[in-house]
């Protein structure tokens, strides 16, 4: 299969020594120029969440399609990315009211949006506030997580009005993110997050106007149509993983990034197989497949001894710096020390932010924003 | 409780926006000077772990006491602490054969001590050394995880001799971790694991003879006598964390580090609380209590409101950014936007290291290593 044996066969491989996340571009370019054509032709604007990748560089090849709004999950994130010249950003996480000295900061040079979901707060950023800066309301369409339910119109009537005066803050309309969709499995399953949250999200444009920003990345990578919302802040496409597969949102070829590991054991007796890839490389979300937990899945062995594709190779536990792999006999006489195992990561986002540094197929070192 | 208000009452969290690890330099110096003088008087030498707390600062703090051995878990971390003056240092993780070259860098002027669980990787190491190192073999004490099996004498009695004699290594021994402590509950059982491990080993001792090297927080933190070892490698224990409160190895007392979180949100109607602390703040270790699967536990509110101890709060889920926590509604009227939540996280040692950094209660920035 060809997106395995580019991977298995690039020649960084050579060049490298430690655990290493190595990025595709033409996969990761190919994934942010389908979604910007996705809501071009939705006629939606495409605000992706720049969370997963956290990168000046990966950053620009989105400036290259056309994409002018970005969104980020922290205050710190906001400003690392006006450092490289982004001048529409959203702050898609409720608002800190430490970090308000901050948000005036930026507020000075950058068109920020800061999500809020309670009119206390709303009102301790006005007054605190030396810069107008955009307001959303966060608006849960039915994760259960954070935000106003789309439902409680009894709490809106009072609320929305209430913001929608506040000064310096210009108000924009309802932000929703529908966490639920990760739980769906197939494009029908997802279809039907999407079609649930859309219905919930009418009324309230409807009642109250103003803009509505939505955004998975399950549902914006499966739905054509976005129903009244006038944006959507999908993030994880741009590298997909295990977990996108899992939920239909994308197809093994379409992951941007694998996790190369040195094989450092082989135990015969115990059909394992130890490598230097641990928690602090893969950080620890996993998956259930079939009734096995499992942290990433191979696709093959690289180095020096040639490429080989290996199928069903599972990371199935993870200490520090280590991770075992369980093998059956014959793919384990397949492996040595001194080999390469490539695995995908079963949550990109998490599995680059714990590596803060991704390298290119092309030996390209794609630096990411420092720790906060 | 005197334990809670010292982190409660902490000036420092005035000066702080962000989600915080806060360190107690009297806790964690009492924690190093405790496990030392267990050592002292149990008269094995002292190798600490230094993968918990990866920060020059702290390491000189234990060699205050009288500490001039170390354990680190990469090449990458050898040499971070090579470059603040460690000069004894064992690497406790399998060759990874690609990095010879750096660690013929480092034997220049250290005292390295490799780890191998077989002949070839071994062999390879002794072709390509230009400096000697310490030689350790890997020996599963039970553990079922890495090294030869302790009672693999079919193995061994050909494995040994040849180690011994390979060119430019200095035979040491055997090195093992009882990783299988970690499923121990309270003292009984850890001194279960503890004694049927050192079991296993004292055989390989009389056998062969060579040095032992154990150790892992749990037993080391409640034994008083390590048999045939002849040093102790335990890091955790320099934070402890509520794994080790569950395991039985410490009390909540000794946790030496505390995660600072500022409060977003809170939903009377869920029951819920959200903070700023995710998954990139405390790493995504968890724990089952009582049939509750959480990644940390409060121990209470602070901030310009008042300090609270809070009891029984436990952070139930993790997004990339944001945590919930399950209140009940006695207990959320006690919190707001704006106040501080504190907690202390299930596995210190990746909280730590995704974190990168730790402040301590006096305000002071302890820096760690870069990531590789």
């Amino acid at each position: 299969m060809d997106w395995q044996e580019k991977w298995l066969q690039a020649a960084v491989i050579s060049q490298i020594s430690r655990p290493t996340l190595l990025l595709d571009e033409a996969t990761v370019r190919r994934n942010l120029l389908r979604m910007k054509t996705r809501a071009d032709q939705a006629g939606v604007h495409l605000r992706p969440h720049f969370k997963t990748h956290q990168s000046h560089e990966v950053g620009r090849w989105f400036r290259e399609v056309g994409v002018e709004r970005i969104t980020v999950s922290s205050v710190a994130m906001a400003e690392y990315f006006a450092a490289d010249g982004w001048k529409d950003i959203v702050i898609a996480f409720p608002l800190n009211v430490f970090e308000i000295p901050a948000i005036n900061r930026l507020a000075e040079h950058v068109r920020l949006g800061i999500l809020v979901q309670d009119l206390v707060v709303a009102t301790t950023l006005s007054q605190a506030l030396s810069h107008p800066v955009n307001l959303w309301l966060k608006i849960d369409p039915g994760s259960g997580r954070v935000g106003v339910e789309a439902h409680r119109f009894d709490l809106l009537d009072e609320l929305v009005p209430a913001l929608q005066n506040l000064p310096h803050l210009n108000w924009q309309g309802f932000l929703a993110h529908a966490g639920h969709a990760y739980r769906a499995r197939g494009r029908e399953q997802i279809m039907q997050v999407h079609g649930d949250y859309l219905e919930k999200l009418f009324p309230l444009n409807a009642r109250y106007g103003g803009l509505i920003s939505v955004g998975d990345t399950p549902t914006c990578s499966v739905a054509g149509d976005f129903g009244p919302a006038d944006e959507i802040r999908p993030g994880n496409f741009v590298y997909y993983d295990l977990m996108q597969v899992q939920i239909g949102a994308c197809g093994r070829e379409d992951i941007g990034v694998v996790m190369a590991c040195p094989v450092v054991g082989v135990n015969a007796d115990r059909q394992e197989v130890v490598v230097h890839g641990g928690a602090v490389h893969f950080a620890k979300d996993n998956l259930n497949e079939g009734g096995i937990t499992h942290f990433g899945k191979a696709i093959g062995r690289a180095g020096s001894r040639g490429a080989r594709t290996l199928d069903g190779l599972l990371l199935k536990s993870l200490s520090q710096e280590h991770g075992m792999v369980s093998a059956p006999s014959d793919v384990l006489s397949q492996i040595q020390p001194g080999d390469w195992l490539l695995f995908h990561p079963v949550h990109s986002c998490l599995t680059a932010d714990i590596m803060g540094r991704v390298l290119t197929l092309e030996g390209k070192a794609i630096e990411m924003m420092p720790r906060p």
